[in-house]
């Protein structure tokens, strides 16, 4: 690791300072913080109570709607959605009027800090447990970039790197699984042994949050998993910096089953049969959520007479909270104008919004709906390797946001080693 | 502990359980929950610690305004502000046009399970550590009340107890200390050794959090004793639900002074110089936080005209996130709406609403503003020391409020012991 590059670079408005160490920024998917405190007190994740002891931790805000490819979109390039662009797995295409998946990197409006940090010399890898994300996380990027789910059809040409499943040793996982996300974690481990790497950005999969509390045993084997790979990170001298795309929460009535608000059946009965709702959580992974979150959108026809009616209408149902036009959801949720519908609705903590029953097979929801999308699963954990120091004391302390997760985790070590400060061994804990 | 009565009771549309043992009910005001977090982490806690292993740690979302009175209001009647008529710790009285302090048992517009309890056979005590709070808790209760802040002037007539600092073995506390909440603690140890209660509500002051961050040695130390003495009561066989009213945030500038919007200067400006802001945080402790929190009032004079352009001129202000005119915020916040103002403003998680320059002394804050009120501060820890057993498994997974404290705390602990299971013992944890 001798000849890691530490040339400062400058994007999207910020000035990036990666130290001369392995930097290794993490993203548990759908990690509400509950989840680390109690595989933390049960004892199954010491590497990260080692974090939150000599390094930090604290709580940051995401970006709404809480959904993955918006998060993770921000995370990559440090900027809301109204930079990235990306303000759904999947939206209506406003030149085309089709629903499509914001699956494609011609979507994301922002360079990457991935791509800036390889022109500045630092080997970069993103892997990522879903496929889906893969292409619009690595734009532009001159480095190494695969999911596990198909990790065996990585090649040098197009992915950066051939014969994954051999340098980790182990053959791809399940998507449905928790291997899923622990692969990324062992493959950003044996891209920095093999010393292919040395700025990781590692995003895993939420199958588990999705199916599992946090005292499910699943859940605490899966955490421990996830921590021994975050031990051995630490133990080859990685910056390391956890974050989460989105939260989680129960989404169920009293008798188990989902509590949902059919919104479009409830608006095409009422006003128009033309209006469209679009539920922005949906993706190829229906398993998980059957489409169901607490954020979506509703589409007007045009010359749609009865906004203000509509509007009152969401805000007096049950399990709403929020309901904004277009021009309210832009400055208040900071979302792209032209990839959102006429109106934005949240639903709480636990309920999710649908479009109509025919529309989302619950028969995929065994064992109750955990789902996203809303207010409640905006608040996200942030842990760092490394203590706060010079202005990210005072940074922390404000309105930190899971997006600003690269500047913490490069800057900040930074200015730890200004201090004069000699950084904790995590060798061998 | 042999006479304990564990007859059930009704209140505000709630049946009680109460279980042969001595319950603890504690609110640790102020208590986001990355303090628990940070604490346990640095070994600081290991009995919140062992009761998040054997027992429970989740989220539950408290009641807005995130002030201290109407939490505490909420959580000793199982209601929210509606039901209470406490909406904040200030307020405008309708009938006298004044503005006082909520701190009388008239204000209260319901009974509370401290006294349904006493009555249907508990021995009760309410420990508080501002006086402010003893007489709306206390209200028509048969037993036991007081504060750490006036430890010596409890008398068997008044406050149902005398020599509480012979029992307690220490003189009382200063108020703007640690030992103010740790006190409150040490006394419900006492009684419950004692034998003169089974049944407490242990409610501290957030002075320590207003003042240190999770990282602060001073805080560290603080949790460490509050963590013996619940190390204590878990020893003495108490059931222990832990809660907290609000959470806390940093209200700074970068530069480290107060972020405030002004906003009765602003408004009368612009419309009205009879345009009147309350903050409904205000109270006698303002060393805390200079009365400046996240939610405020806004009383507009009689006959006003331009409310739709107040309200969006306020929300068009930088760190407003929320204005609502009275009856959306009685929709919307559960809140009484003779008790609030024509609108009800809230502010970001590092943002807070005052008055005028000349009516905050921010003289008195020094190293910063930590301060609550918002939507950023509403949720909030539950930690139980018995493991979900029955309904109480799905109603956690739901939308479960602070003020369930009470009924999750009994209730659960019957679930618990209907299952057949043995309790854990946390004799010498």
């Amino acid at each position: 690791m001798e000849n890691i590059s530490t040339q400062g670079f400058e994007l999207n408005g910020r000035t990036y300072l990666p130290p001369a160490c392995p930097v290794a920024v993490i993203c548990i998917d759908g990690c509400a913080d509950e989840y680390l405190s109690v595989s933390a007190a049960k004892g199954r994740m010491p590497h990260l109570q080692s974090m939150s002891d000599a390094g930090y931790r604290g709580f940051v805000r995401g970006a709404l709607p809480s959904f993955t490819n918006v998060n993770n979109s921000a995370i990559v390039t440090g900027l809301p959605p109204s930079g990235t662009g990306i303000a759904g797995n999947f939206f209506i295409d406003p030149e085309t009027g089709e629903e499509v998946m914001m699956n494609s990197s011609k979507y994301l409006r922002a360079d990457t800090i991935l791509a800036a940090a390889a022109n500045a010399g630092r080997e970069v890898a993103m892997v990522t447990a879903k496929e889906k994300l893969r292409d619009i996380l690595s734009k532009d990027l001159n480095g190494i970039a695969f999911s596990s789910e198909k990790a065996d059809e990585a090649s040098e040409a197009t992915h950066g790197i051939s014969d994954v499943e051999a340098l980790v040793g182990k053959p791809k996982p399940e998507i449905y699984s928790a291997d899923a996300s622990v692969y990324v974690l062992e493959a950003g481990v044996a891209l920095v042994e093999a010393g292919k790497a040395d700025f990781l950005y590692l995003t895993l999969t939420d199958f588990m949050q999705h199916k599992f509390g946090p005292y499910a045993e699943e859940s605490l084997d899966f955490y421990e998993a996830l921590d021994t790979q975050i031990g051995r990170l630490l133990s080859l001298g990685a910056a390391v910096g956890i974050t989460a795309d989105h939260g989680m929460n129960g989404k169920n009535k009293a008798d188990g089953s989902p509590n949902v608000i059919y919104l479009e059946s409830l608006l095409k009965e009422r006003f128009s049969t033309d209006i469209r709702v679009i539920c922005p959580i949906t993706d190829p992974y229906v398993v998980h959520h059957g489409a169901l979150g607490s954020l979506v959108m509703v589409h007007v026809p045009d010359g749609f007479s009865e906004t203000d009616a509509l509007k009152a209408y969401i805000d007096s149902l049950e399990g709403v909270t929020e309901t904004y036009d277009r021009e309210q959801a832009v400055a208040r949720l900071e979302l792209p104008a032209d990839r959102i519908g006429d109106f934005v609705v949240l639903s709480g903590r636990d309920w999710v919004l649908g479009k109509t029953p025919d529309q989302h097979d619950l028969s995929v929801l065994k064992g109750g709906l955990r789902s996203h999308g809303g207010r409640y699963e905006e608040m996200v954990p942030m842990v760092l390797s490394v203590p706060l120091s010079g202005d990210y004391v005072r940074k922390a302390e404000g309105d930190p946001r899971n997006f600003d997760i690269f500047e913490f985790t490069c800057n900040n070590v930074s200015a730890f080693e200004q201090s004069g400060r000699e950084r904790k061994s995590y060798a061998g804990v």
